[in-house]
């Protein structure tokens, strides 16, 4: 394995454990195969971190479809399957390969696969009756292992120190794009493989957009700025918000940040394993609600984060989750008020029996530049 | 209209012709609405630049359904559409804001819409014909208008100006996630609002896979380095390779990389509007096959560019498209040595009439560090 294939999928072992305890649900549903289509779905169950592939897991082996440019990276990557490159396409070549030989029923993953892969499939494995398959794979994700939350810790290692280090960038006459492109060299030097996502910088009015995307404006004496970014490590991101204040903060913002910061608080206080999702929410949204800032909280507190940096659970109002031990999530109150300002405060949690414990470590306090 | 919601979608009135445009096509295909998933394809209709959205076109009007995160950015970027801003889920949001009332048949996109919002829509609209609909925006998208070849132009100027000063950076003992976070960073720097893909940067052996990714490898004398890179201008990307070589070429190395010019400049000479696609990709592997490194130029020439950085038009053995003027490709032959290296030289032109004109204009003659 070359430095251009870094091991950063699950070892062999773990995707075959992990393929063993899929195996065991599918015989639960009475399926002879999953067809994967996903590619974090691919990764956690196979290793491969391409961009390109299919994976077909059997009762007893499965087969693994990619395209030339990853012959020699699956080769590395992929372990314990039948590997197939092809040049058809993905359902063609596993159609060639006989992917579902002798199965009679197979799943798919129904938010993934589109309309016209379903047309492909019914018309290439004319034999096979196909269900759709919800969850599955995500579900048993939930709860993260010890290499992950070693991975997702790394990434939030990366994150802190970023954010550390991008202090010294911000201050007036800066243009939020400055700060961005910051952040994004900083997480690369600082070992992150890739920003979990785009990076959002967002300063003064444009704090009130809590998805604002970096622009040309620059920052100005008592601004707050909204910085949320996060890095990728072996495949698994961190997700960090910090909002600090450039000279001296206003009244009114001063007060949304302590509201936040008490709701932050209060989320970090009641949030633990084996509870609904909505009681954490709600345990940040009461604060917010209280001091007057309910109905400028305009998203969920928070999601679950591995190799996809939303993912389930989803820790909102409207959740019907109950949350696990184990499970990885972001805790991210915010005001936002239109044409002032914005504040976020976000970390990541692993959510524990008793409670829960903190993998980013940045100040939460009101940092003035 | 603020900093942080740039002017980076199409103007109203050009997302309104193509929409004209649009309505002339379904009326020709009997459908009465055609409901858009596909983010780019949403953005080229609506001009919206945010991640979750849909929209539905009708014979007179329209429908755009978001979430709250985009309340602002959308009223910013949305013109002459009904927007809706909902929290059951876009489907769901559309639905009840009654999309396709007076619809009969409606069509949706095949190749994004996925087997679960097939099932929803089905259950949301019952008194709906629905039929899958391939490429039909995309179709419109292939010839590009002037604002795009700017807005291409420029990503591909960004790019140029960050080959020339990366090539600093590029050393002996330098790993390739130093060069790819320089790579990003200047990228930034240079007036890029992101990059275009994740970038690659592929020193010694590790260039023999087109698709590695950077790693901890450090260069070494002797080494030729991939890098393959672009950057987002008003949505548009740009795609750059060059490939250099630190101190003395090896001869091997060196023959590879005059058969890859020679391959790139007979593509050149060949391009141009409505020719097939598989002659352009011909006119490279011919060379490369008589200069004997056929078999190590294992993926297709090129493709379309655009609002994604991979469309239509395929540029490969297998394409059975013909290439139109006013489309942007990429020429990009390569030649991988499993063990030793590769080389890969690259750049955007747009098809004219007569020939076409390169948008990219770094130097492609080796160049030694």
């Amino acid at each position: 394995m070359n430095a251009a294939v870094p091991p950063s999928g699950p070892s062999p072992s773990i995707a075959g454990k992990r393929r063993a305890g899929l195996r065991e649900r599918l015989s639960a549903r009475s399926l002879d195969a999953l067809l994967l289509t996903s590619l974090p779905n691919i990764r956690y169950m196979t290793g491969f971190t391409g961009s390109n592939a299919l994976a077909v897991i059997t009762r007893r082996g499965g087969l693994f479809v990619s395209d030339s440019r990853y012959r020699l990276q699956s080769a590395a990557e992929v372990k314990g399957l039948k590997r197939v490159i092809g040049s058809a396409g993905l359902l063609e070549d596993a159609a060639a390969a006989r992917a579902l030989a002798r199965c009679r029923n197979a799943g798919f993953e129904a938010d993934s696969l589109t309309y016209a892969q379903y047309r492909s499939l019914k018309k290439l494995f004319p034999r096979v009756a196909f269900r759709p398959v919800t969850g599955l794979v995500e579900d048993m994700a939930l709860v993260k292992d010890r290499d992950e939350i070693a991975a997702i810790a790394g990434a939030a290692r990366v994150a802190d120190s970023v954010f550390r280090d991008v202090l010294k960038a911000i201050r007036a006459g800066a243009t939020e794009l400055d700060i961005a492109a910051e952040i994004t060299w900083l997480t690369r030097r600082r070992g992150g493989d890739a920003d979990a996502f785009d990076v959002i910088v967002a300063s003064g009015p444009n704090g009130a957009l809590p998805h604002a995307r970096p622009g040309a404006r620059k920052i100005r004496t008592g601004d707050f700025v909204i910085m949320d970014f996060g890095a990728v490590v072996q495949g698994y991101c961190s997700d960090l918000t910090r909002t600090v204040c450039v000279g001296a903060a206003p009244r009114a913002m001063r007060k949304a940040y302590d509201a936040v910061l008490e709701a932050h608080a209060a989320a970090l206080r009641a949030a633990h394993g084996d509870m609904p999702a909505r009681a954490l929410d709600a345990a940040a949204r009461g604060v917010l609600r209280r001091r007057g800032f309910g109905r400028y909280f305009t998203h969920s507190l928070g999601h679950g984060l591995g190799l996809r940096v939303h993912e389930r659970p989803r820790v909102s109002p409207a959740s019907g989750e109950t949350l696990r031990t184990g499970s990885v999530i972001t805790i991210e109150p915010g005001v936002y008020i239109p044409g002032k300002g914005g504040v976020r405060i976000e970390d990541d949690v692993l959510l524990e029996g008793g409670g829960c414990r903190l993998l980013t470590a940045s100040p939460r306090q009101l940092i003035l530049l």
